[in-house]
């Protein structure tokens, strides 16, 4: 197998090309969390009859950012708490029903966790619809202005999603922590950099990373829907909007205001989220401790290996983290 | 090439499988049309710099169903009207720029023509995000309720597009036609089915038409969106569900409706909009004068030799038509 | 999804086509079985250091058939027993390392669970090499003699990795039960069939079932193997004797045998283990209570809501059975 | 998408290899038109039933070098001339009837079209067979010898379609332009450096650029055909023949006789014409007017803002031309 | 492996559709060998030094029908004849190079044997270019009238290939035999029926036969350039006109004229050649010794085992013929 | 063609990679050709009726290293000997039945042919199975050591051939030679390697070299079953030790070794051995005659040109060398 089809791994391990971050960047998002935080949660919780023993398992609906009606599964220990608390972010366009298996068994692991549908995907509705046309999917809804972003609506959420977990009362509020692969792993990274409430964040092969190299070299997955978005939309102006607005987004930007014990994960022949584009984002987070692991052999796919360290990381920074 | 792929053509020719179509299905589109008549048009045009003489080519925004921001290209010959009127509707997830010069063609023929994007397609926005989850695509978008469906605001959007080309000075309102391919043409007879202002319809291979067979043995393009919802949402309710709301958008069920001269094609290797779900919605179609044109060594793409039939049919029953 | 690809699922749910048994069929199978018993089990468990807690998690070394050098894992939980046990079969040519997660989250479950990989696959050694040329993969090593053939050892083991759980003291010897996908859903089966150990099975799309017609409509997978090793020997007497061969391993054949409550899935776009073929052997099943899962939408691949299906079988019938 | 997939773009934009030209190149050229000259242009034209209106639409025979019966389509304008003229080149193995629609396009915007069938492709017959034995297709007819090469004919031929157009009383002699795509795209580029009778040139993505790298790089589309040739015939003697062969017909040895107003577009991943080869060409050009648009994210396709910027060019540069 | 895709064999086995001979087949073809019998054969031979002991190997070039300069390899055992005499027919677009070591091959099996590249492929050149436009590749030249067909040329040149092979003196004019694969075999059995010369013939699965099914059904090759013609052309009389043309050319319709002991093969997952097609013209075949091998794991391809069958037909009727 | 893949042509003819040989290499093939040669051979030959005059055809059963039951083919001239001898390798995965033409083909031309079945392929036996699991295929079958890996059979049964022939009355013994392609090409070069028998080697495209480089480029092939056990087995510990296993096996470091005249080929598109392994293996052969051909245009195929080659250097170093 053609590896890395990248850059050579010596090169990777280098690689720290310049932030493209806008100058307002903070502001934009103390703006966009201010006014998210004024829509009350309005969380319910409705007990599914799911055939383990030893955990509650819950279908969770919740307000999100602009009241986009989410849902989710919220699984917790049947035993007193407080536990250890876990957001789980999930894959791009990934299946719903078949995510309550993973939360259950995380449950199953001791943690209460809350796993939230991001918006549009899965089952959560959406709120803010593109106020223009774009391509099938949501890489490009509402890509002409940072403002009205589809990512602004998920991060937001991601934020959201922290707090109703960090107000139970079943749950450790000191201890908890964010994790999920892809887009997930990008809202890992934006969540860790957006509020103060994780402690921990292990992201799987991170999504929405250094965007103006990833729309160049990724040969498959989401970026796609941006190359073919500018396929219809030849004005170079319009292109520049769109690196524009992405540029708020791009978890390599925020990544300096990571700064809890974070790990992550990239596998070098990985053709959906391109190594180059996690090894800039790693090297700019912001964390004192943050390990990445490498696997030479994986592309975009469970990884069972970083499965062990992932447990592992949680465990020592979660788990039995000192309170 | 393995052909015909779905039915042998003797038995496609007698195709006329029941409708699936709901007691309610008249009600539900009388008011749904009216709410949305209540809505003003609010059209803008704004002038375009095309290189080309004999035609005004316009931008022009309008407001849709539930507001939704729609955009389109206005297209009218320079000389004095009136003019026949067509509106052109195109296919799912398709090019807005590239549109412009088919329909500047159109109007150096001699039409005043109208291309309205589809709402979330292309240059337009949407205003009624789909209250819950849903696959990347437009197909399976607030699918569990017909008043949500998407295609619900679609097919009023396409109403509303006549009624504005309609109201134009420069356009014989007693001559106005309707065409477009696959989702066009979906929206051509839908079109004809809830509007009495065009006078006849051209549909090339119809997207839309006899969804329950069309999920099962559609090889390829966005049926398979409906697949996937299926596969994410396994409850044989959502299924039900599902297929009850697909019926209200049906074409096969609105074809009874149609009764102006209509015009329809067909590949018979047709791998997106298969064979039999056309046959069977012209067969229910309501016209006295109408005409299925069957090409058996073409898919889903340009066929020539029906372009000339198309523009022959416009001629004849558009812009000759006696007034 | 052009689909069911098979037969239509009318014609499958009567699909009971004769069967293909050798007359010595039991004989072969209690000779087998015989001489299988004679070889000491010889097992060794060392501990692994898996970030879990509330279980012990092993790594498990057996003798297999033949002295064959079996590894795997066995976990159970660290309360005191005697728990539910619970024999795990995996699928062709599938990944060891991976494998650990998912027995640790059955361990999480409760169940006291033995994986044990197949003889020259994953972590598990052969001892008994074809005595002739075979084609890349398992399936057609030692084929040319029911007593060479690669299955005979893994049907026996299979029953022996039984064997040894049912002798575990923290183990409930009256509520052991066999599970697996794919090779292992044939081996899930084949168990049931040639040992009385198990008191219920859940065999998801199971392989090796009624070889005659999976050769012929298998689009995908390692059916193929025996169709290249039929090209790559033509003489009609080696066809004859593949099939001879295959009919002892042939789970269709064995199924009557199995009188335990049994679940099985398919899924009609499976193209590794058709439709047909899993439906015959369902038809044959001497159980009482068997229930076959069919999913429309799906083909080979994990299926959520069976997930769901099967942890409730096994906690009805396994964790709960009446003792 | 990965691009540039051929060079990066700050490379190509300065990519001037060194011509290939054989010395006699201009004394080739120069015999083959004289004996072209020779032959009577023979036209014929026949009136075709277009439903279209302000145009007449004509198909056209004519003899062409070497007495090849050429076909193709003519339209012009029906008010009075003179109009300004255009020769279409199309593409290889392009299609014939749906040309058509495109030519009378053009004959709506205001131009007498001529656009000629290649020889032995679509419409028109060959005159010239190879005297040697072939790769399925065109482009290795004759290779052995630059007097035999299929090209040869189609390079005589535009130039013949050229004098045909100049000598129509309704066309203006002075403002006849040529355009095509891939293989027009190159037959434009021959013919403007060919003939002194087109004042402008549009050229998009043109084939039959700087073969000698073209063969090595081009991952699909025609260029392949030569590289089979080479695997078919593979003395050392004959490769070096083929691309002798071949320098009398690369559009980058004749480009600097190219001295008119050119436009060219570029797509940076195209695989049938790789960007290399196309900057290659221009840098070349001999025109002191000449600009070469690039799309980043675009292939051998339909590119619908060139589209716009060639009716601009031909606006400005033919239609408005001060006579 | 799906099979058999095209009919289940028990219906092939009788599959003998009605003929679509045109009335004046015969006279047809009388008079076109009639006129290439005018043309003298001009045959010339060049020692070519090819390292093996035993045969002479020489290049060959011969004046084919209507003057066209084909070439060829010839091969000849060192001691003197008389030897039994083979044609060979090669398949369509192959190698010219690599052929020869085949011959060879066949020339130390003890046979003289000519292997003559067909017009325009390989080593060969054409003399009758198509009088039309047509798809890349040589199965539409000409397509328009059988006079002009390029297949009328092919078979003509196979039956002087045989002209030639007779009057050679080391050659035993009572054992000379047909034989090739795909194209090859079509021509093997057009040379049987045309020719008398041939005492016997060996087609592997014969390309050329029963078009009107073919054309449907063949998923893959040549048979796909007829489609394209009938995409590029939708006129139905040029369609009429394409299957009466090729009804002249259709082995099924010279299949009773062939008489000698003749040896088919079919594979029944051949996608170039669809079983159906293979059967119908063996089934017309007039010979009273014939035989057809089935092989049902094979496609288009080296079947090793009917080599074996091919060496001993030709043995047998063939070299050891009785004189 | 994207060509070269690899590296330039020029970066290729001097690449000369460091060897990676433990050091003790030469005494563990020592130890291994002295336990090989404790073994007797037991060759029992079988005359076959094939078709063919001019030769005898037998099928060869032989003990393999460790008492594998190896098949295979001998064929010899019918008259009187001594003849040259030629042992032939095949390729990976390789069909059985299909060999026996060329092998005929090779007495045909005057060889002693002896082609030996690789042990577990086409009709020979095994007889080490792999004491763990591994990937479907060979290639990792015992790669946690060398003792155990399976081409320490295949290597030592390679010597083992070339015993057997040296010990025929009818062959020259100081006339042998060894040839095959891919897996083929690499058991020649280490056989001639191993064993001082062979005067001659001739290579095509041979597998087994340089694997730490195969492993990281070859896009297709065998290879990726060792990309795959490192997927499956993610231990950096079993990493190394699959390479230093493999060290022992590479050609590359063989190659010195290796003193007779050698022809070996490569093709610049070969995806399956890539050209920088092979230029490699080619650069560290120790003969003092020794040829690479390079074939620009061709893969992992049969290379016409270098079959004539291949004759002509065994003609020249094998059948004639003075004795």
């Amino acid at each position: 197998m053609l590896q890395p089809y990248d850059m050579p791994l010596e090169q990777l391990q280098n690689y720290t090309p310049p932030l493209s971050a806008p100058p307002d960047l903070d502001a934009f998002w103390e703006a966009t969390l201010q006014e998210s935080g004024r829509t009350p949660l309005d969380a319910n919780l409705e007990l599914v009859d799911y055939p383990a023993e030893g955990v509650h398992v819950f279908r969770i609906t919740l307000r999100g950012y602009g009241e986009a009606p989410l849902s989710g599964w919220y699984v917790r220990p049947t035993q007193d708490g407080p536990h250890p608390g876990l957001v789980l972010y999930h894959g791009y366009n990934w299946n719903y029903e078949g995510h309550i298996h993973d939360v259950v068994n995380w449950g199953l692991h001791g943690y209460a966790v809350l796993a939230m549908a991001v918006r549009g995907q899965q089952g959560s509705g959406e709120s803010m619809p593109s106020p223009h046309g774009h391509v099938a999917g949501w890489m490009t809804a509402g890509i002409l202005d940072p403002e009205h972003y589809y990512y602004r609506g998920v991060y937001a959420d991601a934020v959201r999603a922290l707090s109703w977990l960090h107000g139970r009362p079943e749950v450790d509020a000191a201890r908890i922590g964010v994790t999920g692969g892809s887009q997930g792993g990008g809202m890992t990274l934006a969540a860790a950099a957006l509020s103060n409430i994780p402690v921990v964040a292990v992201a799987e092969y991170p999504f929405l990373c250094h965007f103006t190299r990833a729309v160049d070299i990724a040969p498959a997955g989401p970026y796609g829907e941006i190359t073919e978005y500018l396929r219809q939309n030849g004005d170079p102006d319009i292109e520049r909007q769109v690196f524009q607005t992405l540029s708020y987004f791009d978890v390599m930007n925020l990544a300096s205001r990571v700064v809890v014990p974070t790990l992550v994960s990239v596998g070098l022949i990985d053709q959906l989220t391109p190594p180059s584009t996690i090894f800039a984002a790693f090297h700019h987070l912001g964390s004192e401790t943050k390990a990445l692991r490498v696997y030479r052999y994986f592309g975009h796919e469970f990884i069972p290996r970083f499965h062990m360290e992932k447990l592992q990381w949680l465990k020592q920074y979660l788990k039995h983290a000192s309170k």
